[in-house]
């Protein structure tokens, strides 16, 4: 039996002094330490094949795969590099702040603040040149001002759409979330894609007709 | 209870004509939903929280912000965005192939032939160009020669490396593997990054001094 070790291995011993180098990488390496517990959050969508919750970790990659494949879709050009880094980080802070379920309206009340937190300890552990770098994509990710931030968004919200029209709306239907609530709270797929929105509009409006989402 | 739709239900009916817009995002969004299957892939390796067997999607986003936090180790300079790509896409083979244990020498006699069969089948999916796109992507990765593949392939070994260590080397015990294996099956890390090579060999050191990797 295997017990997670309280302090990261790699953590330097604070009586030791190190080059700047070895403590830029210990730093480093305790982030990526402490960012593999996004693999434990879950989210309410289903995965297609196991038909088990998504997680965050498998989530962030697959908003990648998304953006990296859909790019040519955005209203405007975007700086694809600038997506992919905003999306590997922009749930990092559910490692404290845990998931919000996007139609839970009462949890999302206070979810900037909490994650605002989370954002300030989990990039605080990095150097402080970087913490800055990672903490102002993740600003830009959530103030949705650039047009990289809207196509970041277009795709966060995409991807729960689509699984759960092949899950047979399981997560959508478990909830109680109808049809105009998933409309009014994906709608800023738009903002980013056009093409995007009208192609998934169609996909939703087959899951309606099969009665896999309540009108 | 749901069972998962054995066509795509986006996939375009073959007598409907498109616009080829439509066309294009139908079959990227198949090849999206392909891919969600890479969340039901498992390697050897354990994440740290649950202790629970790490799959493909995840380790994928792992390896992209590895990569995304420890550029600035790499021994030239690198076009992170061409490596973030490279890593994104670089496991999806295995949604056919399955995974291959890193030590299992047999079973890495055909995994690149196997590979190379699931990459035409899967990239292939996409409209032509994006199929090309993304297989060259992949060939370069598996090549190994250029500065961008060495880095993906540094990030790609040094992980499972650092897990391994955090989890109390379970799963090289379990797989009968040694010390001299790891040096030897990991030294391409050096080839990306001698800083990097250097700081995770201590690593493995501590973790041979507890007792969790036979020398």
């Amino acid at each position: 039996m295997v017990t997670r070790p309280a302090v990261p291995a790699v953590s330097p011993a604070p009586d030791i002094q190190m080059d700047s180098a070895s403590e830029r990488i210990a730093r480093q390496f305790a982030f990526l330490i402490e960012c593999d517990r996004l693999k434990d959050i879950f989210r309410q969508t289903l995965n297609t094949g196991s038909l088990r919750n998504e997680n965050d970790a498998e989530h962030s990659w697959a908003l990648c795969l998304f953006a990296m494949t859909l790019a040519e879709h955005s209203n405007v050009p975007i700086d694809l590099p600038r997506v992919l880094k905003m999306l590997l980080i922009h749930d990092i802070v559910e490692i404290d702040a845990g998931d919000t379920f996007a139609y839970d309206t009462a949890r999302m009340a206070d979810q900037h603040e909490r994650e605002a937190r989370a954002a300030d300890r989990i990039f605080g552990l990095l150097p402080a040149d970087q913490a800055a770098s990672f903490r102002a994509l993740w600003d830009e990710f959530e103030a949705k001002e650039t047009a990289e931030a809207r196509f970041a968004t277009t795709v966060d919200r995409l991807q729960p759409m689509l699984l759960n029209c092949l899950t047979e709306g399981v997560s959508w239907r478990r909830n109680g979330v109808t049809h105009t609530q998933v409309l009014a709270r994906n709608a800023p797929v738009a903002d980013g894609s056009a093409t995007l929105w009208s192609h998934i509009c169609g996909i939703v409006e087959e899951a309606v007709r099969a009665g896999h989402l309540p009108a």
